[in-house]
């Protein structure tokens, strides 16, 4: 029976990316309606002839375009012109994370003062989607359908096609290592990514337990030296974000609970380009710089990671891990923060593998990133794909990787999709609003120089530093929360954290 | 050097009870004052020259006696008779959680209603104590010290010695599981016990990756059936508790966001005994029962389950897993609960181990719990050995193993600690204040049938069911929070739960 064929997908061990793309070849049919049984399928292939939209990825550009196609505007987005629901398309978003980060706060999460599950939503919380947990592996573009790996391979890897009318590709990037040795091999157990909550979760978790490891008697100091010591590679604003956090973390709560240990801790910002902070003025990396140095951060610059080794300590027969850099030093380390880089996903790389056909081939930059014209369509895919955020590049106006872009871009796409009249012949702007960073301690930074059009008019709003800017930041990022739920829940922890303290248990 | 050879315990892999009591024989001596350099090392052997009082557990028991020791009772513990801080006893908790779990609210976070870190409280917020997070793994009576080893193995297995003046035991029980075949294997894959917050964990990122996969459309009914199958075995407050919590979760918020869905799935309750919830009256059993009956969530009563086993699926080549019951028959599942039973700790079992010299044993119960006199003082150590909770007994007063009585105890023996006068003359006794229950939509039960004390005077108060009994739960657990922080985030959460449902997002 064509059904039972559909549900029996053996298992396959997909390793690598090659065998990735071949093991598409195998994949099942899509389902006839008569094969189609529960009210689950009845999306797909979607006998009600609505047209179906289909989005890769649930981040800013995924998530911020189906929440602006399913949910309805009110009167303040009808003023912005967002759009009422189309009741003639049918929204399926397929992504392997089941809701939206609001990844600038990340790093609060990394050490408490926020909780994970307040700066996330839900996808299923979208009204009248159809979502699936799994990755999208390739697009066979004659038969307009998404070929996908369910992400649960307990109880068998699950594949199946997905067809779309239109396709949007909105599944970002991942953390870059350059293929340092040994980094992916250590990620997750002394050093983390900073890009998901469960990569804060780690960190988090790392933390405590190096800070009670330290405080066992048969721990002797110079361990204790090693074991907390901080190491954050690359010195973006998510890097530099973290340090403070961590900074006030010590500050305002390790201070208390592990007061004898502090003085064994040490933070270390590994940077190999020039500067810090590179999308901001000079004034305000030397304003960030001159408070690292006072909080006693260490920053260096011009140095790069060679490979991370683990060792045996010689006197204290006890294993550790050690960085190497560039400039020949080691660098022994309890925790590494990882955030130096970013890389195409498989996914993309797939798009135009040389194991595919030159017609099932589509363009991308030098970066990976995948070429658009000026309406986010893909090029030679017109019409019918297009892709949006980090992991796409409008072609001669290459924009660096932002939540703000992703965002602008999802809500332009959220008026195409929409079928608002005449909207395809606008070209996408993108109207930059600046850059803003927390910097600790009711300290921040805020660059309106290039405000408005980079490619277009443009003006120097302000520069701000300091208090202003931080209450600036908090303010800007509380407004931008996708839902209710977190608008309460932020605030809330945010005072939480100043007068109770964060937690410091460790499950 | 001494110092050196006690921060170099080589890694030992411990495996099963007697090579952990055996390898206690290779164990480092107590530093002397000339090798300690780290203040943290102060406490040990203590030069100050204060009573070292040393905690294992941070249960029930163990948290609320340090709780009651270290913290100013304030104008109403004052009354209650609380003694204030004693400055010339130094405490020393050693525990593998760092923090107290309010176990009562344990299936309300493994649906979501509460947050794990709502219902939990860090053994460091308590102000004065050492805290080690390690597993005492035995106890020298002539040398007065506690074997204990580091529960973080990264890095090398950390043994050490505690030595004490005064030790209290409470290390509680862990769940039983009567030699169940492949339970033990099963855990934590398909099956998850409910004792600790990462079990909660565990049972609700597995419901939401259940719902997940049974929505793919490769999955077909009949599998559906099988996934959402959640089958909980024991019939007492834990189990009847989570049963009501994920009927809650299933009506007000799955039957929402997987609406297709809800039709497949379904609650089992197996008891091995006559009854559910036997430590209630008839009267509010049946109350239960009928409530479960209403919300089709069966109850399969004299039945046991003989084992666990997994099963390829011939028609749809998918794994599963399938418990069978005495009765003979097969039930395939997708998630199982055992809250079936209660069994000694590794480390209870050890303290008479036939490992030990006669000299060096302690008597226990048949049910392995640690028979103390109504002092509370373990018998035959009596003024240097106290046990309290779960893993303790009276001798010839049996008590249910509950989280009052631990509380009771605790508070008996803070006072005792305490120094006050007198004190250990009076023995303790227990007034136990009835058993409640939430039943889960507004209802509740409460048995107020023995209040007072089981081996004294008692009489029947009340007993109450349906939104009464569920206000004073929600009440009474309320009140007995241990922080100010849970005593504001629980609340909080009830309301969100209410208003704007429980989180589904999974990570």
């Amino acid at each position: 029976m064509h059904r039972i064929a559909l549900s029996c997908t053996p298992r396959r061990r997909a390793s690598g990316l090659l065998s990735r793309l071949k093991s598409t070849a195998v994949l099942e049919p899509i389902p006839t309606p008569e094969e189609i049984r529960s009210p689950l399928d009845a999306w797909a292939p979607c006998p009600s002839g609505k047209e179906r939209v289909v989005v890769l990825g649930t981040g800013w550009g995924g998530f911020n375009l189906v929440q602006e196609m399913t949910s309805k505007p009110g009167m303040i987005g009808t003023a912005l012109g967002r759009p009422a629901p189309n009741p003639n398309v049918a929204v399926t978003v397929i992504s392997p994370a089941n809701h939206f980060v609001f990844t600038p706060l990340l790093p609060s999460t990394a050490v408490g003062t926020l909780e994970f599950r307040s700066i996330q939503e839900p996808v299923r919380s979208l009204e009248g989607i159809n979502y699936l947990q799994a990755k999208g592996r390739s697009i066979d573009y004659d038969r307009q359908v998404v070929r996908c790996v369910g992400t649960h391979t307990m109880s068998g890897m699950r594949t199946f096609e997905v067809p779309y009318d239109k396709l949007v590709i909105g599944v970002g990037v991942k953390t870059g290592t350059f293929g340092t040795t040994n980094v992916a091999e250590f990620e997750g157990k002394s050093v983390f990514f900073l890009k998901h909550l469960h990569h804060a979760r780690g960190i988090r978790l790392r933390t405590l337990e190096l800070f009670e490891i330290a405080s066992y008697p048969s721990t002797c100091d110079k361990e204790r030296r090693r074991l907390l010591s901080f190491v954050i590679v690359g010195a973006g604003p998510t890097s530099c974000e973290y340090a403070s956090e961590l900074h006030d973390f010590v500050q305002e709560d390790l201070s208390r609970v592990y007061p004898d240990l502090i003085k064994f801790m040490s933070i270390t910002v590994i940077e190999a380009g020039e500067d810090i902070l590179t999308p901001f003025d000079q004034s305000l990396r030397d304003y960030v710089k001159d408070l690292f140095a006072n909080r006693s951060i260490e920053v260096r610059l011009r140095t790069a990671v060679k490979g991370i080794y683990a060792f045996k300590h010689l006197e204290y027969k006890q294993e550790g891990t050690k960085a190497i850099l560039s400039d020949g030093t080691e660098l022994e380390y309890g925790l590494m923060v990882w955030s130096a880089g970013l890389a195409p996903t498989v996914f993309t790389e797939g798009l135009d593998s040389p194991d595919l056909w030159e017609k099932d081939r589509i363009a991308r930059t030098a970066a990976g990133r995948i070429v658009t014209d000026e309406f986010l369509r893909v090029k030679g895919r017109e019409g019918k794909v297009w892709a949006i955020g980090d992991c796409a590049e409008v072609e001669g106006k290459p924009l660096p990787q932002l939540a703000q872009v992703a965002q602008q871009q999802a809500r332009y796409l959220a008026r195409v999709m929409g079928g608002r009249q005449g909207e395809e012949e606008k070209p996408w702007s993108y109207f930059t609003l600046g850059a803003m960073m927390s910097a600790g301690a009711f300290k921040g930074i805020y660059d309106g120089s290039l405000f408005g059009d980079p490619h277009g008019w443009n003006t120097s709003v302000a520069r701000l530093s300091g208090v202003s800017a931080w209450a600036a930041w908090r303010g800007a990022y509380w407004a931008r929360q996708v839902s209710l739920k977190n608008k309460v829940l932020i605030p809330m922890y945010w005072i939480k954290a100043q007068l109770l303290g964060r937690d410091v248990s460790k499950f």
